[in-house]
């Protein structure tokens, strides 16, 4: 189907990167907020023009609420008949359609969804008309749900450049708690358990700590408000996480076990080598060139300029800085036909150049 | 003291990178390996020369050995008189003190060492003269050890362009527990519980997932025989971690408790910012600015260039992918005093630029 006009309900930044990104796709965008200001500010943003309670309803209601605020907020609307349809962008799913239920919404309408986007700021004035582009869009139809509410979710993931995917709301919360919430968790007891280090220690952090404690630094109230909402399955996974360290630092105390934690390692090379890669596919095999820059001013334009004169696409890049020298280490990530090319190039280029051989 | 001649024990990634280092920095470098292809390959990539049984004492052998191979390394190097003082490269330091006074070794010319830094592949092939470049040098004396073979060791790390930090064995085996061996199990295990995952599921993994799980990746065998001789240490710092995540998947369970989840949360925020920054010293604040990049060749190339060409320099940068849609989001850290005048040089370069106005 095709939207021609869309309610959004609470102006924040999901709802007024929708009302961005539905504008740029030429639908109608009603917008409201319970602060005046947020929605003002969407308005001036270009996200939509204030709801108007007497027009008739539109196409489809998103409610971009919090996960508790969704069941209240989609009875108050189905009162008002603010829309054919209705759908939602909390990130999990089991709870809001149960507390509906329990309101006595009408669940024929209404189709749960919710964007795999999201910034670390929050509020209209973070909104982007690209924050779902090319991001995987979750629908979740309950029983009841009728085709025409799965399909106006769907067509408002499309027109919002996401890539609409369906499952139901336990399969989606069990999948959020695993890749999302649980790794979130694992990232801020790591970063705590840092608290009770000696400065000596912290000295010695590598980029691997840094790598996994980077998320650690997401907002407190938001992530307790979404573990929450999901303390169930994410309850699951965590105390499932527990248990496996555990049995590692048993494994450890006792002999140590090396087939098991041989077997632990072997099973993280295998885990990580199912995540999707870029584009969503399967990871693809890049070779990395590594190239040792000065920190001076121009140098990541110099050196990328001269990958780009030798013809060499860089799919990625990553930069490494050595701690208490003032020297980064580069890595270029390129197709390994061109791997040989480029290192030639820039080392006639005058750059210190590591080919690394091996393919990662 | 100025280190006049070295021998290196072990032609290794670790011996063979300190051999060219130290070539660099002029010293005389005399290798050894038991595997001869392995020194021919040190040798020809200009690392040293090979070691002349008969030749006087070297100012200081440099045991470039695993951790179970110390101790009868240096009980056979002093037997032959193969230098002044003694040091080795190893990534725990408690075990093979113990097992060398165990085999009657003299630990008075004994000072441990650890230099941070090591690369994902192994032996001569990929040695580098710059690989301790910045990094820091942990040196661990014992209580016997002398003055000048604490010299020695602190010269060798200085000699290779390192930065020597002295600490006690067990501080050491403490601290990279902490900092290094306990991340890498955790990463491991987050990792391999997405072997149980549906494809669905991973089809949502973000970039978190992604930084959590990166090390992974890595060698099963070395990290099995690394937390083996660190198994103590690493053990206790594990079992840590998983009554901590046991305790959130608890909190979740019991009510949830929200209070105990912002509590883990907020900690997880308090560790990170213990984290030193760039160059060792503390984290600097930089301004983040967000610029969407199509998947094109010379787009990197064509960014950095105008950014330079605004006279503003590019701290760091961190390329993230959209999932199944050819767009790729790079942000670029800048002084907070540029960022506003990079965005509007990138903006009036055409660029779609999402200035971030809160640093990080």
């Amino acid at each position: 189907m095709t939207l021609r006009s869309v309610a959004v309900v609470g102006s924040g930044l999901l709802g007024t990167s929708i009302g961005l990104a539905l504008q740029r796709a030429g639908v109608e965008v009603r917008l409201s907020d319970t602060d005046a200001a947020q929605l003002r500010l969407a308005v001036d943003l270009g996200a939509g023009t204030p709801l108007d309670p007497a027009a008739p309803p539109a196409d489809l209601a998103v409610l971009c609420v919090p996960p508790s605020a969704v069941a209240p907020a989609l009875a108050a609307a189905q009162r008002a008949g603010l829309a054919a349809s209705y759908t939602d962008v909390a990130s999990v799913k089991s709870a809001p359609a149960a507390a509906a239920a329990r309101l006595g919404c009408d669940l024929t309408t209404y189709a749960g969804g919710h964007p795999m986007a999201g910034r670390e700021r929050a509020g209209a004035a973070a909104a982007r008309a690209d924050l779902f582009d090319g991001r995987a869009w979750v629908i979740t139809p309950g029983p009841t749900t009728s085709p025409a509410a799965v399909s106006a979710a769907t067509a408002l993931a499309r027109a919002c450049g996401a890539v609409p995917v369906q499952m139901t709301a336990v399969e989606h919360d069990e999948a959020v708690a695993a890749v999302s919430h649980a790794p979130q968790l694992l990232a801020s007891v790591l970063a705590g358990s840092l608290v009770d280090l000696p400065a000596a220690a912290l000295g010695l952090a590598g980029q691997g700590l840094r790598d996994l404690t980077r998320i650690a630094d997401s907002d407190p109230a938001l992530w307790a408000d979404i573990a929450a909402a999901n303390a169930g399955p994410l309850s699951a996974v965590l105390a499932g996480l527990a248990t496996r360290l555990a049995a590692v630092a048993a494994a450890l105390a006792d002999g140590p076990d090396r087939a098991a934690l041989l077997a632990t390692l072997g099973r993280g090379n295998a885990g990580r080598a199912l995540l999707p890669g870029k584009h969503g596919g399967t990871a693809p095999t890049f070779a990395v060139v590594s190239v040792v820059v000065q920190d001076r001013p121009g140098q990541f334009a110099r050196l990328l300029g001269d990958a780009d004169a030798a013809g060499v696409n860089v799919e990625d890049l990553r930069v490494e800085h050595s701690p208490g020298h003032p020297v980064g280490l580069v890595e270029l990530s390129v197709r390994p036909e061109g791997a040989s090319a480029l290192a030639v190039a820039l080392e006639a280029a005058g750059w210190p150049v590591h080919p690394a051989p091996a393919a990662r």
